[in-house]
């Protein structure tokens, strides 16, 4: 196949810098096979080498795998082997440390347990065989993602290693398999590399447990408030509200707090470099994790807010409304009234409808961006639009609905009973803070100041060189909801 | 441009592994134009070789592209030659045999129609062209995509060759273009390559038949028993019902029944699992095929499940449930009473509403986990709590649904017209099914020796190597819902 | 760790490649904090170039990040150095010229507005240093991005260069980095890469207008014919309808014709391509545009579907709908009307209902497709399939809504209060053109004598190799909604 024309041509370099078309393989488990059967489909020779071959199905292999001892499948790869095998198991591979040397040993292995203060597995193996050249990866990839892979081009596989060249190799591999590898430094990241595949929602931990904490509270409020007491105090049962209806008094406040926790860090933010009059200090930690968790916050936020709709929606297939409007026919009957009308309560009822249903359209468009491969499309510019502009449009019409909704009664002794105001009152402090604050930060005294800062410019040093980016402020990663 | 300092250095490679800079096309079609003005537009010479320039309306190829005859189209084309024509005219090029000898051939055609049993296009053209390195590829890219092309990072774009060489050649041109070329091996998969772009959702098709099914048999069944026996019977008129209210309940006994499908397969392969005591087992094939096929079920039935919602919150807006009220005001009226509060019914209703809400909100976070991007950016161990953990919690929270729904009505004879349960009766049956069976594989002495088996213990072998990925296991692909 | 036996081989040239391990970026600013943390966590060393190093805050830097004078730093990289200052402080360094001389010079800069006629950046700071090799790139970036930077495998980097091999190497860099380069050719496409990330949502201004004045008129025409006319007339009080009430009546008018315009274009093209005989004639400016953004409409057609979906969802939750039910009542028990059912308003509203419920459920899945990662793993077929198919089924169902809404109204006089008609029937009128004009192309005459021409065959060439590829029409972008 090979003719002098092309012998000279450097696009050899690409198969050979694959480690050749044979690959080797010890252990013959799960993802052992997989990998066979990617590697096999992508045109590489792959030999597997088991410790005891009677044991293993042959048939689980694809065809153009060679089942052989361990020894023999070391020996037969040209450059490249992966170490398929428990960790635990790396000492029994030590008598392979001569077919090994000077190889590309990649530990495709995951951490056990997080935390764990022991070195990583990579470094283990990197310790047991000193003159092979061990290369972290793969591990974060499922046996059926190497199986299947289509569709898969954009699961980034990181990838580390101390020896550049022998990192290259594994990178092209990846990308040969159809993966997005990124490279991840030296053999010290492994360990953040094995953990990865055991973290579980890291970055919602807290989002969620706010979110959860606020829920609690407001839910025992109201049902303090209109459950219990009116019980205790004149024997009232409504309790049937528990399920449905007291949940559905909860759930827009817990959204209009949340929406309200994505803005304030940004403007505590703005504030601090205010304050400081520069924007290269580093703000408190609290302050950093939060704005980092804005995205979180906001989606939380938009979650109830959804549930809060499709409860509302269902009020009416409610038996308890059929009652009570059936009770209503009855009353309006006796007294005789021939038109209930009232045209205030009219005009409430339909603006809190339309402030409620807009907010909810623009947070939903809000929240579509948040999707990766929607958000990958935006620039800085479209981005910080969709996040600020439309967030605080949603947190502004969010307030109306509620406030429509309140409406003048807050005005009146009876909607204090027990001396406790109704809950959309107390949901209603935190976005306004945040709205009021938004609008004092936007007094042009203060917004020049801001942007000057942001820019950079310190009254210092106007003429040192600094970003021409607006957006790359560390205080406003734009993958967070809404920005300063 | 050219300097000594650089000459020699490697980076120099990659242009020339292009092919350099001049790029010949075969064919003037539409194909034709757009390749080449993607690959001008990414800094490649391009000649296209017309059999007959007069015809070829210059106007639509960009500045930078030659048109010359399709033999100096070839002659100038430093490696790399598209043919852009019909497969059809394949035989019109044997007369350039010799300018393509040694050049890499790339082959983008599409197979004309599926399972056809002859040779692939690109295993034709390697034989008319035997010196001449066939690779195929870039077929499943419509002109479109070459032309715009942004956003396509993650288009997939299979390639094959019997030569690594040329292979590694167009892999890197894929990329260049910015896509994402998957290696698919040799020649022999050229036949796949062709056929993809001819496939109409290959996966759903069983899916939907099935979901399809169920929706006749329960709709039949929901007609005969409420509106077709009673007409018989009593003469009662309920054909209104049709359109609207008789396919509200069926969707959810779809939704139900799709749903338990979609972990029913699990359950099974773990009892597979236990029966041999080993998973290096396959499972008979339609069990495996079943299993692949659990993505589709389940969304499939999420999309009954929010038909059914999106029904049931318009149940209120239809004249019948106006008409229905009025009269029933009529008659409280009539019957003088007062208050017609049944507190059981409330709850009931309140009950049944809140399960499915949150049922639905749960599925609902399920099926965002399908969308690509998002499932891509979950590792192994997020993806499973996604969709077992909330799939079993959705299945529960829908069957506490129904049940609510219906309530003690199962215990009267009345809910038995002509000796049919009612639906829901029967849509219960396999969800029930599922949840026993999850239970019952939850118990200690089962689920130990499951996890034994599925870390690929067995008895005998406890010490041989295998696979460290829980996740790995074959009956358990996550694309699929919900796992054992 | 560079043994001898690897000494040679081509893997080596990876990291070479890619300037070696030493990186110069000139200038502190929050890019080039950025840039310095994704390259060391990539592996390379940076050597940082500083203009007043006592003002840099060293903590902001990573460990592995060298800062030096700018001068030191342009020495000590090895090939590649990052511009990361403001243009307009470009002439600052042409102190450096010897320095940079035949190194690799990055302009990561964005335009600071759009359509200035000046020179880009990239081609400014090219004549600023004749011997350096510019490479524009980087700068759609944000510099969170640089540093998170997980699951961005997707997102494009355009990079453009007049020396092919700088460009390579940045090609390289950025892969390396785990971005999707996209190479754009020579500087000259650097204008273009500068002002990307002004761009404010470029493809939605049309769509967006039109979809508003489209509104604004329906909603006047409504407004005038139910409210306005009769108040002055009649002196009729309906003002409470101008928040919801007519608003949801406006809405559907404008998803109708909204989504008729998405199909019309593909007709008129289809229409031009019949009377031209030819599809190798450029069509009219406008047809191209129209053809272009109907992916826009689309969506924006589908926007208002389901705020309309939402408003109707609500309106029984309305007070007016509940003192309209309770007056009913009272009239019905006045009247002593024990049942007012009503079979035929019955129907109809279950029927548009249904209809309406059907049409947005495929409108929804016709959205889904929209979404980049949900699209790009379709093939052609399942997009035309989709977005042709389930395009027209949609729109029909949508007619049938509207039909079935209006029944036989629209022959009564009192329909046309001031002899306006109803507004559904004004937003009939340019589906119902669509479905006609479409059925009259599906004639077997014309359908035939089109598909040849699609095909590229036109009467006097028919021999003439052409793209074996339906779907790329140019008249026929998939990316956009339905086709021909």
């Amino acid at each position: 196949m090979k003719e002098p024309l092309l012998a000279s041509c450097p696009s050899e370099s690409e198969p050979q810098s694959l480690g050749g078309p044979v690959i080797g393989i010890i252990g013959s488990g799960d993802f052992s096979r997989s990998l066979a059967i990617r590697l096999v489909a992508c045109g590489f020779k792959v030999v597997v080498g088991s410790r005891d071959l009677n044991r293993v199905a042959r048939g689980l292999f694809p065809d153009g795998v060679e089942l052989r001892s361990q020894r023999e499948a070391v020996d037969s790869a040209e450059k490249v082997v992966f170490a398929a095998v428990y960790p635990a198991h790396y000492h029994t591979l030590v008598g392979l440390r001569q077919q090994l040397a000077g190889k590309v040993l990649v530990d495709v292995s995951n951490a056990t347990r997080l935390n764990s203060g022991e070195k990583s597995n990579a470094e283990r193996l990197a310790e047991l065989f000193p003159q092979s050249r061990v290369v972290k990866g793969f591990n974060n990839i499922a046996a059926w993602a190497l199986q299947v892979g289509a569709h898969d081009g954009s699961r980034q596989v990181p990838i580390c290693s101390n020896c550049p060249d022998s990192k290259a190799t594994l990178l092209q591999l990846a990308r040969h398999l159809g993966f997005s590898p990124v490279d991840f430094g030296g053999l010290c990241a492994s360990k953040d590399i094995e953990e990865a595949p055991l973290m579980l929602f890291p970055s919602w931990g807290g989002p969620i447990l706010i979110t959860f904490l606020l829920f609690l509270f407001f839910y025992g409020y109201n049902f303090m408030r209109l459950i219990l007491l009116p019980y205790l105090d004149k024997g009232e049962n409504n309790f049937y509200q528990l399920p449905l209806v007291t949940v559905n008094e909860t759930l827009p406040a817990v959204a209009l707090v949340t929406l309200a926790l994505v803005y304030l860090p940004g403007l505590l933010a703005a504030v601090f470099q205010l304050g400081r009059g520069t924007k290269y200090k580093r703000f408190p930690h609290w302050l950093d994790c939060w704005l980092c968790r804005r995205k979180q916050l906001g989606l939380l936020s938009f979650l109830s807010a959804v549930l809060h709709a499709v409860y509302s929606m269902c009020l009416t297939l409610r038996k308890a409304a059929q009652y009570t409007l059936l009770n209503a026919a009855y009353h309006q009957m006796k007294g005789g009234v021939e038109n209930s009308w009232v045209e205030q309560q009219v005009w409430r009822s339909d603006l809190y409808l339309s402030c409620g249903i807009l907010g909810f359209g623009v947070l939903t468009l809000l929240d579509i961006t948040s999707l990766p491969s929607v958000g990958n499309a935006l620039n800085w510019r479209e981005f910080t639009f969709v996040q600020s502009g439309l967030g605080y449009a949603a947190l502004t019409l969010s307030v109306m609905h509620t406030l429509f909704f309140g409406w003048d009664f807050a005005f009146f002794p009876v909607a204090y009973p027990y001396y406790l105001p109704p809950l959309y009152l107390l949901a209603l402090i935190p976005p306004c803070i945040v709205l009021v604050g938004r609008i004092f930060l936007a007094l042009p005294c203060l917004a020049l100041r801001l942007a000057k800062i942001r820019r950079g410019w310190e009254s210092a040093r106007l003429w040192l060189p600094n970003n021409q980016e607006p957006g790359s402020v560390e205080v406003d990663p734009p993958q967070s909801f809404g920005d300063i």
